[in-house]
């Protein structure tokens, strides 16, 4: 006989935009956000770009009556910008840095600063574990020209392994942050995909917030509308995602999101809306594999998707691969030039010496000029070359471990009686979850 | 009934010392592994310092009979240089890279570089999931003044953090590698206690090899004497480290490292002695909370003594934290100082500018080697103080973790009926395993 508990969850995920000094009305959006946080008591509080110590400690001084428990993940040359807040004990945190984010001369887009990763939290809510991730993946500054695309897709696919391999023990799993990646692109369905995480706006039983579920939008009046081009009203970008595990069932019961502005305040809480998902667990004392399978899609059916997902990811790595060998290429070659300039211009020096008593006079400024010149551009491109040496090393990681995955999920397709893509076996290998691949197989 | 199953594992775990041009007779050594691993057919072999990819891909070729599934880590500027070679097929892998791994301007240690990490592969052996870890941790120089102590500790840290969230889901845990810790050193007691990993060479019912263990030792050709001091004899700092989980027992059976130097070649390996443990697992089909606990120590005394040794890990850390502010002061201070010497140089510069009709020539040469100067020193002080920014952010961020780890600990520890440390109460928790802390608690 299955006996069924009932836990409810509320969470809220929100990228702050506390660039301190940068972003509009800092201090005041900070203040209404913890007049927010301490009234609404959700259980779980992700947020992001909470780039300052400062402004964190000023929060947790705020939350410490409503949110007693919280986490703040240091990371890179900033911070990484990722805290949490919980009613409920944090028994243990880890951090993940990805491993691709980024180039530090970009220093415009700030990103690499960020040091960029995917905070872990253990929480027990009364029972049961849970295992709840925060993040915040490298932005996207042009859709058509993305340059970054093969480090956040790295950052996806290290995002999908690191939830995988830690939530083995974990009755519920709870992901928030700000993806920067629209519900279909590669990264997403990669996440999605691979740790058989849920989107709260999707699986929702009610929705109340902006059309679509965008988290981005035009009516926000810190959004420059013509960055958003050509998404005139908006896109999709942040998410709480969620999954159960072979004891629990996991619901999204609401969600909703802010529209842009809030009632009696002047302006919103930050350029992003805020997310807030009810969620329901339910658990069963028999485990999923004695109860029927709960499986809609064939198995067989989800790996070959899968396969064909991180074969997509494994191009754009590629793509991201010949890029930064092209830029190295480009680094050194620039620096070969710098040595040659360099050992030119002292052959130049030494010939007046040797030939002594020449009475024109060493034109010794422009040779100082000259020579400094090429340390500089033999010292950048030195730097350049260790940096793109060392993209290019986790790039080829990436590949190397996506060539294994799709080798391993083709060998468990073929393990599959008849096994044709989108044709639905009777049952699924006892135990298997609704994730196409758990770490225990 | 309790129904068992036996599975036997040989494990080999070898630090190939494998610097191309630099190590000494490195292709031959080579040569020499890539034959014994054919003829030996060890189940898994954990590699460290493989460092060139060609050498890896050529023992690759070598093994493709005896070990058809292998993975090779690419991480940082030269590599991880971490390898594994297996017989049963690789599932899974994953990197993780240690936030900190000494500084970059220390190029003669060369640490930096290589991008250290734990590299983790999942196999399927039989029925029964292994996770299977093979690192590297950052060298000890100079063991009465070790500038890398709190590196190590937080990588010790980041190790076991890593092995505990990642091993959930598997039947059997096995850890290889060059730990360059001593075993009673501070981050092998954080390591072996938080995640419950045994030693291999202490659990051994038989052993053949060094004198207590050693990995490093005297009388090794390779091995420079003196650097061994005050250790005449050798040093232990190789590791097979392994654990079980609720389903499985495991036992290690016979444990051997090589001596010094392989019959009838006329030089050892490595630098380091290869060590192999033949593991043996038990599989039963009730869980461990059904049956007698086998829990010698109490769980409280365990729980007691880790408190005191992530205690004593964070007072590492806060050394390393306090060195760390210190050095970012001091670039701090010397890029002031570069900067007042700028202004400085080009007040005087402007001086007979200002003061027109000055007959004395302006002394451009030094004018630009003072100004080239303070440009270096600028550059050098600005790229130091984002290094010591991250190195400070990573050491923060491992003792915020230890903190919580520790209130986590002692909230658990004030959990157990009359907690008096090294005090048995009759029965564990239910569930409760030897590693005094899992995932799911």
């Amino acid at each position: 006989m299955a006996n069924t508990d009932s836990v409810k969850v509320r969470v809220l995920s929100l990228n702050c935009w506390g660039i301190r000094y940068l972003s509009k009305h800092c201090p005041q959006r900070y203040a209404m956000i913890g007049d927010m946080l301490c009234k609404e008591e959700h259980d779980i509080v992700l947020l992001q770009e909470v780039w300052s110590e400062k402004d964190y400690l000023s929060l947790k001084k705020k939350l410490a009556c409503s949110h007693p428990h919280s986490h703040y993940f240091k990371s890179g040359v900033i911070g990484s910008g990722l805290a949490i807040f919980s009613i409920h004990r944090i028994h243990d945190t880890f951090l993940f840095r990805y491993s691709l984010n980024g180039y530090p001369y970009m220093a415009h887009h700030g990103d690499w600063f960020g040091g960029k990763a995917v905070g872990m939290a253990v929480l027990n809510i009364g029972s049961l574990t849970a295992n709840v991730y925060v993040t915040h993946l490298h932005a996207e500054y042009c859709r058509d020209k993305d340059s970054y695309l093969p480090h956040r897709v790295v950052q996806a696919w290290e995002l999908q392994q690191f939830i995988r391999h830690t939530s083995a023990g974990a009755d519920m799993v709870i992901l928030g942050g700000d993806l920067n990646m629209h519900p279909q692109d590669l990264g997403n369905r990669l996440l999605r995909s691979y740790t058989g995480l849920q989107d709260a706006y999707l699986e929702s039983a009610k929705f109340d917030g902006c059309e679509d579920g965008m988290t981005l939008i035009a009516d926000n009046p810190f959004i420059n509308k013509k960055e958003l081009c050509p998404f005139e009203k908006g896109i999709r970008i942040d998410y709480i995602l969620f999954k159960g595990s072979t004891k629990t069932d996991i619901y999204c019961d609401y969600m909703s999101t802010t529209k842009g502005s809030v009632p009696n305040h002047p302006f919103p809480y930050s350029d992003h809306e805020a997310l807030t998902a009810g969620l329901r667990l339910e658990t069963h004392t028999q485990t999923r594999s004695d109860r029927q399978p709960k499986i809609k899609d064939s198995a067989a059916g989800k790996l070959a998707a899968l396969v064909d997902i991180v074969t997509e990811a494994r191009t754009e790595v590629k793509v991201g691969l010949h890029c930064a060998e092209g830029m190295r290429y480009t680094a050194t070659r620039t620096g070969v030039m710098g040595l040659a300039l360099l050992v030119l211009e002292l052959a130049i020096a030494a010939v007046p010496w040797l030939a002594l008593g020449t009475e024109q006079p060493f034109p010794r400024t422009s040779f100082y000029l000259l020579a400094a010149l090429c340390f500089a551009i033999l010292l950048t491109t030195f730097l350049l070359y260790i940096f793109y040496t060392m993209e290019l090393k986790a790039l080829q990681g990436a590949e190397d471990q996506m060539r294994l995955a799709v080798g391993s999920l083709q060998e468990k397709l073929r393990g599959f009686p008849l096994a044709q893509p989108h044709n639905a076996p009777r049952r699924p290998p006892e135990g298997h979850e609704p994730s196409a691949l758990t770490p225990e197989e």
